[in-house]
């Protein structure tokens, strides 16, 4: 009917998210969750809160948060942004950067384009290469930029030295959205200090198991955050809970936790790129928690999708043009990617 | 610097909230916050929780907090949407339904404007009569429409009649911000059977003791509700976390304690209307979880304002032309509002 929709409403072609099936003996490897659960520092900030507090609004700057993020990072608070996973992080940078000439690879997180068209930044994207690798030198000199490192669903990293590149020759704002840095990429953390018009942005979904709480943050310029902290002022005072707020906090403390639950994950990745190959598959070389793969002859990569599905493991397919022939599946734990590489290899045997 | 800040960030003027200040002794009446902790089945959702599922994804729609309100409320759950907190309920109706001739009153919930400037939604203040009361008339035919009711921070309250005079007389949506509905006013919920474009939305921040936790929700014909998911899915795809969902579902689903506490507060509310009175202030014939009082000759409400600070309780102040002569006082405990009225009545002894 759409009867009373904002023109604004009627234009946008909204975001996709992976499916959250409801299936109890599911191997779910389709949103690149992590396998594992939060750090037991994590749990216990939110079982020792002093839950009558909850009748009070949260800090408004989730000021423990930033000065967790800012400890563990060697910057100061000021430093720090903070908000309701780093999809509204990202959404609220669009907002405080971009008005034109915003720039992103083709193919990227799909959230970019909608970022774009829902607040009317007229942007261009820059096709990826053959392999998939990111062109560096057709950034130069672009005046605003965003860039996922590693890449999704490509799972490739830049060096930070490419990134330094694109940044220093940057007219406006990049941003650079590290969600699966912690999977073996270099971030482009340290040149903060060096570029006033570097924005980092992390999420505690992927590499903390914290998807269920909705953190995510960013890192710059004081000058950039306070860019943020306006539109976010503007939007939504309080964006982050109590109880996120403090779980967050102590997960990211916890560093020695989400260092070791990245190593697992990390060896999964090394077996399933190995168990794939060995299965005809071609897979690109992943710095993320998951894998890019391309099924061999005889069946296509929406079929394999499909039916691995009927097999209870949901994995990620894209219909977009260069990615169809490829599947997006998150890195599991071991005897989780040990069983879908039985099943996929018991599907190969019936094509 | 604002070096690389966008035009919407430099324009933009962002909206104060209540001051959060960290004093132990305080008595804290200037957010509105319930002095009553959440309903103990909200808690033990939260501490029943499995918190290594926090690993996942929450559910997108909030599906078992818009059954819960569905429920309560006598509807659909296609008729309710969830999001973070009734501030960004409202930002995403905002988006969702106002490109321009928006209407609302000249003294009101003060992010209304700041919303309009940021959507670039053209818009109209309708001023309040001398005694703050809303003239319904001047809202007649309009075409779109934002009201609080009980209204902020004036604390009256419009009859069901007259606001379903307003929205079948608009062209547009209406939106009633009930945030305050809880302490007597009567809700415009019935009449979303009638109107399509009536869309009421509620908090749990106030009447169920759950600020800290961040939600809130709107209900309307499933169109509307359709509209407001498109805005949701191109910003953020998970508003609510998983914690923050299972416990305003227990919270909703608890009438009887929600009841109970508002009961409470209107009681505390009736003895502090009393006790301003018997001081010489002029009180508002209040509705909501707060009182709008003027103090007696002798001494301007700002000067109350921060002789109360100074003995550690906290009240609110607005600046504005019309209001600066009043304060705005939220309703604790009958102990605090005790307290409250004790302390003003030694300020007003010294001047």
């Amino acid at each position: 009917m759409k009867t009373y929709w904002s023109e604004r409403a009627r234009r946008i072609t909204p975001y996709t998210a992976g499916e959250q099936p409801r299936d109890a003996d599911m191997i779910k490897l389709n949103t690149n969750e992590n396998p594992y659960p939060p750090s037991p520092l994590a749990i216990a900030a939110i079982e020792d809160f002093h839950m009558d507090k909850l009748r009070l609004y949260p800090n408004a700057s989730s000021e423990v948060l930033r000065r967790a993020a800012a400890y563990v990072h060697g910057l100061s608070p000021e430093q720090v942004f903070c908000g309701n996973g780093s999809d509204e992080v990202l959404a609220i940078a669009f907002q405080a950067f971009f008005d034109d000439a915003l720039s992103f690879c083709d193919i990227s997180y799909s959230f970019y384009p909608v970022w774009a068209e829902m607040y009317g930044i007229s942007y261009e994207t820059v096709p990826l290469r053959e392999d998939f690798t990111v062109p560096a030198e057709a950034f130069y000199g672009k005046k605003n930029i965003v860039l996922a490192n590693p890449n999704a669903p490509t799972s490739l990293a830049q060096s930070r030295d490419e990134i330094e590149e694109i940044v220093r020759r940057a007219s406006g704002v990049v941003i650079v959205d590290e969600a699966y840095v912690a999977f073996g990429a270099q971030t482009a953390l340290p040149l903060i200090k060096k570029y006033d018009n570097l924005l980092v942005v992390r999420t505690f979904s992927k590499s903390h198991g914290l998807a269920g709480l909705r953190v995510g943050y960013a890192m710059g310029h004081p000058d950039l955050i306070a860019a943020m902290n306006c539109i976010k002022d503007s939007f939504n005072s309080y964006p982050v809970d109590a109880l996120a707020q403090r779980a967050a906090a102590a997960a990211l403390m916890d560093t020695s936790y989400a260092e070791n639950i990245a190593k697992l994950i990390i060896h999964a990745r090394e077996y399933t790129e190995g168990a794939l190959k060995a299965l005809g598959f071609q897979v690109l070389p992943a710095m993320a928690n998951f894998v890019f793969a391309k099924p061999p002859a005889g069946i296509s990569a929406q079929e394999m999708m499909q039916k691995l599905k009927k097999r209870h493991i949901y994995v990620r397919w894209f219909s977009g043009a260069r990615v169809r022939e490829y599947l997006r599946i998150s890195i599991g734990t071991m005897r989780q990617m040990e069983q879908m590489a039985a099943v996929v290899r018991e599907i190969l045997e019936t094509v």
